[in-house]
Order: C-alpha cells, then sequence, then structure tokens
C-alpha cells in the first residue's frame, strides 16, 4: 500500500492523469468532425488505452487507501469507478452507443476529481447553493405568478410564448436575460396597452431580487 | 388559546401548510393546460377543499393570538384572510370568474407570509428600498430628460417608438435593457446621423448611475 | 435677508419648489401629446407662471445669500439663473423655439439643485469620476486598436459596420453590449472564418478590464 | 547619461511622447477614410517623422539607462524598440504592408508603456489572472461537455451551430452572452421537446460559477 501511496501522491502522476484526461477530452472532440475510417479506428484504440489507463490510476489510488471501504465514502472515487466501468462494458447497440459516447464526454469532470484545487472550488460552491436558496425560492414565486397572470390573459394571443404555465415560465426566463423581450412584449401591446406593466414590473423585482442576492452574498463571505 | 397556539407552532403543521400552498399552485399551472372536463371537476372540488383548509388555518392562527385585536395589526395577516375570503365568495359571472382565478394564483404568496426565512428576506428586501430611492430617482430625470428629448426629434421618424413621452420613456428602457438598440438607433441615424451621441451618452449616464448604486449598496451593507 | 434666509430653509418652500418642478415636467410630457388647441394655450400660461415662480424663487435665494458675489460661485446657482433667463426671451422663430423647448425640458435637472440629496449624490458620482479614468482610456485603447484592425480587414465586407475607424468603434461597442454582435461576426466569418477570434479576444479583454474596474471601486470605497 | 536621464524623467517629455502617440493614433484613424492622395502623401510623411521620433526617444531612453543590458530586461522596453524596428522597415510589397499598418495600430500601445499610471494598471490586471484562472478552467470545462453534448443531439439539426465541437463551443458562448439564445433554443426544442433543459442548465451552471468568481476577487481583494 506504501508503494501505491507513493504514486497516488506523486505530483508527476497527478499530471499524467490531468494529461490524458485532457488527451480524452481532445479525442471526444475529434470524434465530431468528419473523420476517415482509419482515424476512427485509431480513435478507437486510443479509446480503449485510455480506458485500460483509467482503470490503473483507479486501482492504484484504491490499493494506496488504507481502509478499504473509506474509499467509496469519497463520492468523487464512485463517480470515477462509474465512470470506468461503464466504459468497459461493449457496447455495439446503437441506443447505448449513444450512452457510451455520453459517458466518454463526461470523463472529462474526472479533471475535478484529479485537480484538487478545483475540487476545493467546487465544495465552496456547493457550500454557497443552500444561502441562495431563499431568494431563489423567492424568484421562483415571482416567475411562477407572473406566469399563471401571463398564460391567463396571454394564451389567446401566442400560444407558443403563453400556451400554458410551463412556456409562460420560458417566455419569463427568456424576458429576465433581456432576450427580444420587446417583440414579447408589443405582440401582447397590440391586444391589451396597457400590458407594459406587466414586463416592467416583473424586470424590477427580479433585478430588485437579484441585487438583494449580490448582497446577501457578500455579507456573507464578509463574515466568514 | 394554548391548544391552537401549540398547533400554530408545530413545525409538521407548518410543513403540511407549505405543502397544501403548493399544491394548490400546481392545481393553477394544472389548469392552463387543456384538460378533460372530468379532471376539472376534480380540481374544482380540490380547490373548495384548499379554501377550507386555509379557513381552517387562519382560524387556528385567529385563536393562537391572545389579543385577537393584534391578528390584524400583521399585514400579512389581513393578506392571508382577505385572499381566503374572496376566495369563498361564490362566483358564475364571467368576469368575476377572472378575478377569482387570480386571486388564486395569488394564493401562492401566502408562502411568504408561512414561511419564516421568506418574511424575513422580504422585510430586509423593502428595508433597503429608501435607500435605493435617491439613485431611482435621478435615473427616473435621466430618462425623463432624454425622452422628452428624443420626443422632440425622433417623434417624426417613428411615433410607434418616439409618439409621445410615454412611449418614448418605454423605448429609452429598452435601449437600458440593450434590447435591439442598435435598430432603434440606426433608424434615426439615417435621419440625423449624428444621433449616436443621444444613445452613447445615454447608456454612459445610466451605467454610471448603476455603478454607483452598487458601491451605495455595497458601503450602506458593510456598515451595518 | 434674514426674511429671504427663513424662506430659503423652510422645508415647506423647497416642497412647494419641488412640486412646481415636478408640475412643469407634466407640462413638458403633455406637450408631446396630440392636444387641442385650446390646451395648448393653458399650457403657455402655465408655463409663463413656472417661468415666473422659478423668477421668484430665484430671487429669494439670491436675497437670502449674505455675500452677493458668493451667490454666482455655485455651479447650481448659475445653472439655476441660466435655465431662468434663457425661459424668459420671447421666441417666434421655429429654430429658436426649438431652443426654448430643450431649455423647458432641462429645467427637470432644477430638481437636483433644488433637493439636497440629490445633490450629495451628484457630488459623490463626480469625485468618482477621475478614478474610472485610467480603466476607461484603457478600455479606450482597446476599441480603439480594435477598430482599426476592424477597419483594416473588415471595410470592404460591410462599410456600414466597417467602413471607417468611427462606425467601427460604435460597432465594437455594440458588440460590447452583446447586441446582436454574432450577426456582426458571422457577417465576417463568411469571408474569414478564423475572424471569430477578433471578437471573442475583444469581449474577454473588456469583461476583464471591466471586473477590473469593479475591484478598483470597491477597493476605493473601502478605504474611504 | 545623466542628461538623458534628466530628459526622461521630464514630466514635460513625457506629455510630448504621448501627444506623438495620440497623434499617430489620429493618423492611423484618419487613413481609414477615403482621403485624397495629396494628404495621403502628408501622413506619410507625419508617419516617418513620427517613427524617426520614436527612434529618438527610444535612445534618450537607452542612454539614459545606467546598465544598458538592463535596458532590454523590461518587456516594455522590449515592446517599444520591435515596434521602432518594424516601423523603419521599407516595404513595398502589398502583404508585408499590411503587416505595416497594423504595426503603426499598434503604436496605441506604447501609451501604456509612457504613461506609468496605465502601466501600474495594467501590472495589478495581470496579477489578478491566475486568480482567476481556476475558475475560468471550470468553465470551459462546463462549455466543453455542454458543446460535446450538443454536437451529439444537435449536429443533424443545425450543423452551422452544433456542427463540430469547435462551432458548438462558439454556439454556447452566444448563448452565455444572450445573444439570440432564444432562436437556438427553440430550432432543436422543435425536435427535441426537452431541450431546453439543456439550455436552462447550462445558464445557471454559467451564472453560478461567474458569480462565485465575483465572490472569489472580492474575498481576495479584502485580504489584500
Ligand atoms: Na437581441
Ligand atoms: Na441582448
Amino acid at each position: 500500500a506504501s508503494l501505491f501511496n507513493t504514486i497516488r501522491s506523486n505530483k508527476l502522476f497527478e499530471m499524467v492523469v490531468v494529461t490524458v484526461i485532457l488527451f480524452s477530452a481532445l479525442l471526444t472532440g475529434a470524434k465530431t468532425y468528419d473523420i476517415s475510417p482509419q482515424f476512427l479506428t485509431i480513435i478507437e484504440w486510443l479509446d480503449y488505452s485510455i480506458t485500460l489507463f483509467f482503470l490503473l490510476e483507479i486501482s492504484i489510488r484504491f490499493f494506496a487507501e488504507e481502509k478499504k471501504r473509506n474509499f467509496f465514502k469519497s463520492a468523487w472515487n464512485i463517480f470515477d469507478t462509474l465512470i470506468v466501468i461503464v466504459s468497459m462494458i461493449p457496447i455495439e447497440d446503437s441506443e447505448l452507443a449513444l450512452v457510451g459516447r455520453l459517458i466518454r464526454i463526461f470523463r472529462v469532470l474526472r479533471m475535478v476529481s484529479v485537480i484538487p484545487e478545483l475540487r476545493t472550488l467546487l465544495n465552496s460552491l456547493l457550500k454557497a447553493l443552500p444561502q441562495l436558496g431563499y431568494v431563489a425560492l423567492l424568484m421562483f414565486i415571482i416567475v411562477y405568478i407572473y406566469a399563471a397572470v401571463g398564460t391567463t390573459f396571454f394564451a389567446h394571443i401566442n400560444a407558443t410564448l403563453w400556451g400554458d404555465i410551463t412556456v409562460s415560465m420560458l417566455t419569463l426566463f427568456r424576458v429576465m436575460t433581456f432576450e427580444d423581450w420587446t417583440d414579447v412584449m408589443y405582440e401582447t401591446m397590440a391586444v391589451y396597452p396597457i400590458s407594459w406593466v406587466f414586463y416592467i414590473t416583473f424586470i424590477f423585482l427580479n433585478a430588485f431580487a437579484f441585487l438583494n442576492m449580490l448582497i446577501g452574498i457578500v455579507v456573507n463571505t464578509m463574515e466568514q
């Protein structure tokens, strides 16, 4: 175990793993181009090698662990193991082939599990999530109410934008990003000239909630 | 009163109320889809049950109150009571039916009155409002002046965008959100080639006022 | 002078002045609508009254001043006096009438000179200007270089967007606001497929400079 | 050397150099307009004078340096020298003429090397870069994964937007700037109605990473 431990803690080993992950990402990218069958065969062989390398790397980290059961207590180790196992299942069927491709894409995420700084960053991101929770809930309530009101009044004007509450919420999210929101507004203003109040109040309420979220984050960050 | 008080303070009771409100919101959403008459009848019965449940809940909270007159000193209690009372008025007329639907939509807002954390958040939002007031007034003055100037010069170019001071202010708010603002600009530049100065100065003045508002908020937050 | 001073310092007097300014702004707005000749006559009479009131108010503030020469040391007093004097010049000629209308629009700015909180806010805005100066200069250099490069390569593709350095800078400002920037990009990519590098680097450089400006402001605000 | 040193440290000398650089920038801009051949000849002569002036200025700064080898240890000195040398190479060939024009454009950057405040600003910008590095890497991983998934599913819908991983990344960058992102979304929703999840999650993940970057910067700035 001490040998495995030495390898695992080795900075060079980390760099080799990162390089292989980057190479794996490049392969994923390369496959999206029109490539000759010969090159595709090479890529597939490289793909097998990467899977093998990942299997080897996981094994080293597993054997380096003092208590084997602790290994699977880390969510990242489970993620890494799953990626390797699913990559190893031979798939011929076209539907499963798609799943296989997606799994290969998510191998890039292994970067986060291997580079300690990224792992730290992601952890601090996840820690910040709950403090955003209640503002997010408030904004969701705002969007929900406006979507219900919007569907009630505008559904007969444009069913694609206001047909039911789901599409209305999507439309309002679009208004929040200012994406061609005046086109949406002018269309309903043709029927209800006063409907600009609906959009302006919606934008201000959201801007206000968003501003407050920023303040909350700054204050929270200060106190720590 | 102590029994009602026990129920009111019960965490489980709060969760049941939140669940019913969420369920009520889902019903509101469901009604925006094309649904069969049978399902509509079920929804209406569920709607009556929700109103009854809300009546029961308000009563519990009312009887839990030591001094009954304090109950109506809370704006949230008045809001909750109004929602329940208006929901109970039987409405057949199509115009009033619309009001009834809107009232049912606003029941989602009861979420804020029931979850203490959301109530706290909204209170801190309202406390932040006056400190934003003077910057908002300054931005309004900027928009008003530009709208008056815009109407004076551009009304004959495009009456839909610059016809009177109200639509000019709406157009300028659109320019503030960067929504297809170059289309607006290119149109007036065809007549007055120098009119880009109007838009660029407007954008910079607003960006500057907005930046200052951010600073003001950060400083105010720090001092507390 | 002490009587004038008492009037000037009176809170009621300030409110009356603010009300008249607001009323003057409403008149300015009203004139942008299609109004009957009778109503227009009324508005013109109201306009004269406002000018007279402003003349009276300025006089009170002037006579309230201990040392008369200090009165014109304040930029706001000069601004107020100019607005009143120009409003009083009788204008019939259509070209000068336009100037007269503009002057009446700028009367809304008197709000800033009358409300002390707005005056304080504007002063702090002006104080923040120089600290933004060097970042603004850096961003201008970035825009200038990209505009020169853009004109060199893209002028023959679309002369309206890239014809000379002025319109190129306007186009790049548009790209900075993300306004239909991909339309601009796709057009040049049809000729130079690599030209996306031009836009992406431009956006990142500006975002980076803008981020730095924000940091600079926060740090400066902290230190005070 | 002390004479050269006196000139170099002279504030007037700095202002003359800045003026010449500004003048050089104006010339660059002037050349993008349609100008008469006579004026072009004048501009070319002015151009030679500027190059000569820059040569003189560099020489003064070089001879003012105590240890000549330290001169080339400053990146800015190397940049300045290169600009001057390349400007002096006589070019007739049309391809090289383009390079010559670009070099003349980049002369504006000499502003940064001459004005000490801008040099300080740029240095602080460069110091802030590494602290942004890991967040940038995380955002790149997000974009890469979404681009790979997007290419897998949407390539057959619109090859211009999703044809290979490079254009998919460009399309996703466009979605990040909210530039007509709903057009992109509605197109794929016509085939996969559920694909709005792809865009909404992408926007939220990026907004979240960006927010975290802002916090990180504020915290880092505070600690210094
Ligand atoms: Na747009
Ligand atoms: Na936009």
